[in-house]
């Protein structure tokens, strides 16, 4: 393994005490529990959104704490959950009069732990689960991973909670987000989590993992390696089928890196998947491509599309200004 | 080799159409010769800073094309300096009255071509050499490379540009930046150039590339791995003697990521690195985390500081509306 490290048990807080200083202009860490918040509260009366989950997936979630995102996120170690304390200070940190939204993706863990930290916490609460990864079957037992769609959703409920919407609303347009919203992604390589030492999965140089979680959970298929194109329009026709979107429907494409795939890569998938898309008659209205969502140093990459309309498009364009993302 | 790519003539080609749909709000896509413009023109009279180079360094240079960056960017083949028709046609196109000023990074290739363009140019034009990298002597005979210190050049003389700093108060602003700048890299793990399909360079699991190139060059020398801490000083120790920066001035620190190395860990170095300024009283007034100068799939980072003062501050700060970069 190698990694820019000097004790795997202190990884997160100096990282976490990295990112403090290089942001201080716009995000504040605060220890025992660990949480980061706006370093400027918002205006009083606005739902407070809080999202958190393991860490090794930067930017998301404390690189989108900022105005007209997040106004706090919690992190747990490497891939782990945070815990039930750290949701509960950041809650009572942030809360300011209208409530607060929890935003969790939909792992054992992080469900687990929203849900008692949303159990004991006196204010008004709500939560919603991001299940976005379509390679796993809608039925399947566990529910659908939460995977890149989760920025979309801060990204579009974050725009509302800054223009007033209340925690009902905040949490019915969520839920709208993750309707219109379907993710699938490729390992060309796996990561190595640090605390193991070694690949999480192992494939030759002719293969690659189809329908790969962000954590490096094995996934459909390990298909052969084929060319951009095939792997950009295998993955488009199963979210095609999904949301099933109308021709001249506008739709939101977000092509993610998963860490070590450059961005030139990125962009020929996004020419390929937009192409597919634009072929039928959907109108790729808006775009994001890079590294958002990340499986620590994996490899490969994932696709996604939201159906976009009038109420959701000015949402997605509306200011925002966090540590990695502006608008 | 694995990427995705369909054919390798092509990838450069399939890339920039994506990038091209995906950003045609802020940047337009011109064939044959190959260049990028800002899709809205600036206000006439202002000084056009054109940039370019080969591409694998992705965001660098056509990512920061746009306002209060760069005019217009040239992209070369992988790791292959563009032609001096393409600095040409993006002369005549995006001169508006003031001439241009170039952002050359110093490479042999792109020293050349550039060369050749500025002297064929019926416009008033004027060249920037940045050659950042002090992992080489300052008397190497071809000069210090130009590496992640690059943006810094962009971001400062784009803002200059922008407010209407004329052709020789750019130049002037550039060579000061230029020589307020130091940057060494580290490399961990290869990249794989497409068209060569093979790492270019081999460590052992030992084994780390210091003061290595954009490219993949070796560096200053092959040392064993050790802790991020001893990297970071190791490096700043380089630039602290390099730049010699008095008690109490202000820097901006950049610690650029190559490709593949987690966000995770660029932040950890920046928190070395920060330390081990401000332990010598240096304020570390302004940040820049994450992968802005590329080397493909390279694993590893750079260090870069800037040595920052009330006119540069300000210019750093002002708004910059590019599809990689936004402020």
């Amino acid at each position: 393994m190698k990694k820019f490290i000097n004790e795997i048990d202190h990884l997160l807080d100096e990282s976490l005490d990295g990112f403090a200083v290089a942001h201080r202009d716009i995000i504040s860490l605060h220890r025992e529990p660990t949480f980061i918040t706006r370093s400027t509260p918002p205006q009083a009366n606005k739902v407070a959104l809080i999202s958190g989950g393991g860490s090794g997936h930067e930017p998301l979630h404390a690189g989108f704490v900022g105005a007209g995102l997040l106004d706090a996120a919690c992190p747990g170690q490497v891939f782990t959950s945070p815990t039930p304390d750290q949701m509960m200070a950041a809650a009572e940190q942030v809360e300011n009069g209208a409530g607060v939204l929890f935003i969790v993706k939909n792992y054992a863990g992080d469900v687990m732990n929203f849900e008692i930290a949303a159990e004991m916490l006196d204010c008004a609460n709500e939560s919603i689960l991001v299940n976005d990864d379509v390679s796993l079957p809608k039925d399947h037992e566990a529910g659908r991973r939460g995977v890149a769609g989760t920025f979309v959703v801060e990204k579009i409920v974050g725009a509302a909670a800054e223009q007033g919407a209340d925690l009902a609303t905040c949490k019915q347009l969520g839920e709208k987000v993750i309707n219109a919203t379907a993710t699938m992604g490729v390992a060309l390589d796996s990561c190595t989590v640090p605390a193991i030492g070694k690949p999480t999965f192992k494939l030759t140089e002719e293969q690659m993992e189809m329908g790969v979680g962000i954590h490096g959970e094995m996934g459909r298929e390990t298909m052969k390696l084929t060319t951009a194109q095939e792997i950009s329009n295998y993955i488009c026709e199963i979210i095609n089928a999904e949301l099933k979107p109308d021709n001249n429907q506008k739709a939101l494409l977000h092509i993610n890196g998963f860490g070590a795939t450059p961005l030139m890569e990125l962009y020929l998938i996004f020419h390929h998947a937009a192409t597919y898309w634009q072929d039928k008659g959907i109108d790729i209205c808006r775009s994001l491509v890079g590294n958002y969502t990340t499986s620590l140093d994996m490899a490969g990459c994932s696709i996604t599309l939201t159906i976009m309309d009038d109420e959701l498009i000015p949402l997605w364009d509306a200011p925002s200004h966090s540590a990695a993302y502006k608008s």
